[in-house]
């Protein structure tokens, strides 16, 4: 005996042919006698049958079968009696007449249904993640992702790209979230960290002439753990020479439309749209906003000035800014459903929600008191208010402006039903800020990282006005996600040499941390400039997950645990003493 | 002005169209006013003219150019003069006339020259790799490992396999090499360990039900470095489910035909040769041989176990056996030449090295007086000895025997031209043993690794005489490089117990190295198997090179160091206080 088929594979075509199929029980079902197994492979289920009068002895050894138990069976294909046809099932007009049988392997009861849909606590599901993995939708996940991969590389090796591996063991990077690191046996004192991307890696080569790389790369950081993301996660990473700006965002969306059309059978409307950052932040309150919808933010600080909202007025007056977001539709809902929004408004920094609703013709609420006519008309057309309309306030810096409205403007956009989950929306945010200011270091920090290559019409700004010097930067965002971003990158001298002026880094700190990136700099650097897809949430959105985790074989949990091997775990004294370290004492509490 | 082409893509076909070419200066001449600069990008070398009559200040710019600056230059293809064709290059035909330059960037004189075959001190290559990476070897070596995964990529896919990617951060694996730990943030005093190899995760995978694996893993071994080793490397990693070791040979023999014909053109022949591992060391002294020439070695115990020859005796009583190679053609060595043997023999373990000249139709040398004529003629028949043969003796026990006479055989293969270095040689080395025995533990140890299968038919000889027991493990050889290996995996419980009651292994112990697996085990194993292949080694036999950091980009030397970036390096205190961990005291050295 030796497998012939697939279980799922099976259709009308084989009927009457003797196959052998391996796979495990789904479910067995006795009838009188007649033993009914779904046996599931990796293809997906089909029915086999074990009879008196055709299997033999086969039916006592499958009478002793459980779920999970690992089959070889060999028999004849036959086509189902029409009223035990199963319509729901691929493989549901046949089944299989069982004369032989090998149990390969028994199982012990699971610790849950190895099906869809079943509601099971992730951490145990994490736990026996091999059996999780058995689910159909989990084998679709990785295989999906299996596939991606494989469109990425088709297309990039269409375009010439090598394929390069960077090293895992490296030395600390400038990306600013902790390192992962790696005591050195060999080097007494001394560690590796793990790369946070292969971003100095990548540069090297351009200035190694490869002129197109990538690399689906494995990154690390020790960062804070939220749902969406994982100590060490996949990122799709691209550089290329000779390149500006407008060469490769076309390319990349024509990645972007082969990926979604392989792999889902999408077709993706191309240019994708390009918004700067500045309009996207203005509009939607978010640098990566959700474009499958409008609700944009309107600005109304100039009519509400001079109001008698005086938080209006005291906010404006400190450099603050009044934006209204108006929610189509919701002038109906009642005072506690507009109160409701209080909290999770606060959530984003709110320290209240001031709202008009337009009601019977006229604008409703505690706040219209204090508008003059005029300032009520002007409101009514800037906002484009109309009856049932109700305008949510947000009056602060415009960072918490941004941050409230933006996300008012998502939670409202969900209820009113105008997120479509089919379409995939995708754009380019450019034109992002060089750097912002840390008020906490009291000096400028590079926004993307300090390689990044200011504007061209930007460039003197940088000596006189660095805050207000946009970059050659890029965000790739879906259906307000960020699922990609890049730069162009410093690749002369003098720039570079600013842009370090412009950060107020001690030179010492630069020429540990980045001399040998400067040294290269100096032996003919081509123009370059790349990009890195974030390869997990692509997976995720292009398999309609919401969980980064769903979409890794091998996930860790929001603390960073790996609940199947349990790691990290302890190790032995003499391992920590051949790398020259040792635990810190355990803090001894306070005594009361 | 945009790059139009690839400077080593020009031929007479373009001749008369204006081109723009980006890329490197490799040289520059000035002859009597006009300047010939050979321009370079990653495709190839063009020769670019300024001339006065038509470049204009073309020319004054590119008067100030130097070796490695970058340009982007436009001009018009045209015909050398016959007498300056250049048939070495393959766009020797032709040259651009230059109308148009941009300095895109300056470069200093570089440390070394940008060209294959300099005699460069590799740590300087490799502090400067970024300039190393720009020779064309590095360039075509790079673009070959590119390629060479594509290839793998491509067979696996269409054999259906699912590229899954395994953790890097992970829990300390059983292998047996020293592990790169990880000290964790969150859990304190814990460590994560980096993967050996994805071993328990490819066969968990299989237990999930996944049947066809692959990933080109990233693997980490905190080893001893010699020359061809790597503290981190890549291997093509591959797991079946359902498939036995003669289902899976073929279809890899299959994959290493595609790998030969798409990266570099050459047919191989299959079925590769199968040899016993047993066979292989008795006649070649390895178990990786190379097999692309004879001199076999031949056993002799019995003909001079009761020869005059003490030292052969005493071995022989002591269990260990004499063997002799047939150095064809050497009997007219001089003395010397042979005693230049000796201090070769001894680092493989040699005490001595006997040996038999045959020179004019009889046997000569110190020990010819101790045989009998008998024992002569015996020996004369076995070994094949002919007039002007050299026959090399070992004495010793097994291991040694096999170590000395296997490298002694590659050696004087090599010195008589035996190996020819245009063919590649895959072979099977099957049937490894399950055991060896380790003297310092005085117990079993695993040959391969401890879920290795036993063949059926010895199973019942692993409670009785586990050291007799063969594995289903197999090596795939090439030229004498191991290039991959693997094994079917135990599946069943009742197997898995007696392995590691043969292996002598305390209960607490494999419940904390291997107690998940074991759990998983318990629910519907499929029978497994698979093979991982040394992806660097392959690519270095396929880009005909002898060291593995040439097929790297950025290799590590042989202290583990990574000389661009100056890795591994000292770290913040703070941070490692943030990870629960201190250095250790240097230790003092102790007064004289």
């Amino acid at each position: 005996m030796k497998r012939s088929h697939q279980c799922g594979a099976l259709t009308d075509a084989h009927i009457g042919e003797t196959v052998t199929l391996n796979g495990w029980v789904q479910t067995r079902r006795d009838l009188g006698g007649v033993l009914f197994i779904d046996l599931r492979d990796r293809s997906g289920i089909v029915q086999i049958v074990f009879n008196p009068a055709y299997s033999g002895d086969a039916l006592q050894i499958a009478d002793r079968v459980r779920s999970e138990y690992v089959l070889e069976v060999t028999g004849t294909v036959v086509k189902r009696d029409a009223e035990t046809i199963n319509p729901n099932l691929p493989t549901g007009e046949i089944e299989v007449r069982v004369t032989e049988i090998e149990v390969l392997n028994a199982s012990k009861t699971p610790p849950f249904f190895i099906e869809d849909g079943v509601e099971v606590d992730e951490s145990l599901r994490l736990k026996y993640r091999y059996l999780d993995l058995r689910r159909p939708e989990m084998h679709q996940t990785l295989k999906l992702r299996s596939k991606a991969a494989k469109v990425f590389r088709d297309f990039l090796d269409g375009e010439e790209f090598i394929e390069v591996e960077t090293p895992i063991l490296t030395k600390s990077s400038p990306e600013g979230a902790r390192d992962y690191l790696v005591p050195s046996r060999v080097h007494e004192g001394e560690f590796f960290a793990l790369p946070q991307s292969p971003q100095l890696y990548k540069q090297l080569l351009m200035v190694g002439g490869l002129e197109r790389y990538y690399q689906i790369a494995r990154c690390f950081r020790d960062e804070d753990l939220r749902a969406d993301r994982q100590p060490e996660f996949t990122q799709v990473d691209i550089e290329t020479s000779f390149m500006q700006q407008d060469d490769l965002l076309p390319m990349m969306e024509r990645l972007m439309v082969k990926l979604f059309k392989e792999t889902i059978g999408v077709e993706l409307e191309t240019p994708f749209q390009r918004i700067t950052h500045a309009e996207a932040m203005d509009k939607y309150g978010s640098d990566k906003p959700d474009l499958r919808f409008g609700l944009e933010l309107i600005k109304v600080s100039d009519i509400v000035a001079t109001s008698g909202v005086k938080v209006f007025a005291s906010v404006i007056e400190k450099g603050g800014e009044v934006k209204v977001l108006n929610a189509k539709g919701c002038g109906t809902w009642s005072r506690k459903d507009i109160d409701d929004l209080g909290p999770y408004a606060a959530r984003y920094g709110a320290k209240g929600l001031a709202w008009i609703q337009v009601k019977e013709g006229e604008f409703k609420g505690p706040i219209v008191k204090f508008f003059t006519p005029e300032e009520i008309e002007a409101l009514k057309e800037r906002t484009g208010a109309e009856e049932g309309d109700l305008l949510l306030f947000s009056a602060d810096n415009k960072k918490v402006v941004a941050d409230v409205l933006g996300a008012l403007r998502l939670k409202i956009g969900r209820h009113l039903g105008l997120i479509d989950d089919n379409t995939f929306k995708f754009a380019w945010v450019v034109d992002f800020p060089l750097l912002g200011y840390d008020e906490e270091q009291k000096r400028y920090v590079a926004e993307h990282h300090p390689f990044t290559r200011p504007k061209d019409e930007d460039l003197a700004l940088l000596d006189t006005d660095p805050g207000q010097v946009r970059a050659q930067a890029y965000d790739i965002v879906l259906n307000g996600y960020e699922v990609g971003g890049g730069s162009m990158r410093i690749y002369k001298r003098e720039v570079q040499e600013k842009m370090f002026k412009a950060l107020n880094l001690p030179p010492e700190e630069v020429k540990d941390k980045f001399g040998y990136l400067l040294d290269a700099f100096e032996y003919g650097t081509p123009p370059h400039g790349g990009i890195a897809f974030g390869f997990d949430r692509l997976v995720m959105l292009l398999a309609g997950r919401t969980n980064l985790r769903e979409t890794i074989a091998f996930p860790k949990t929001a603390s960073a645990t790996d609940l199947l091997m349990d790691a990290p775990s302890e190790v032995d004294h003499a391992q920590l003493e051949q790398l020259h370290i040792r635990l810190a004492p355990k803090p001894v509490a306070p005594k009361a």
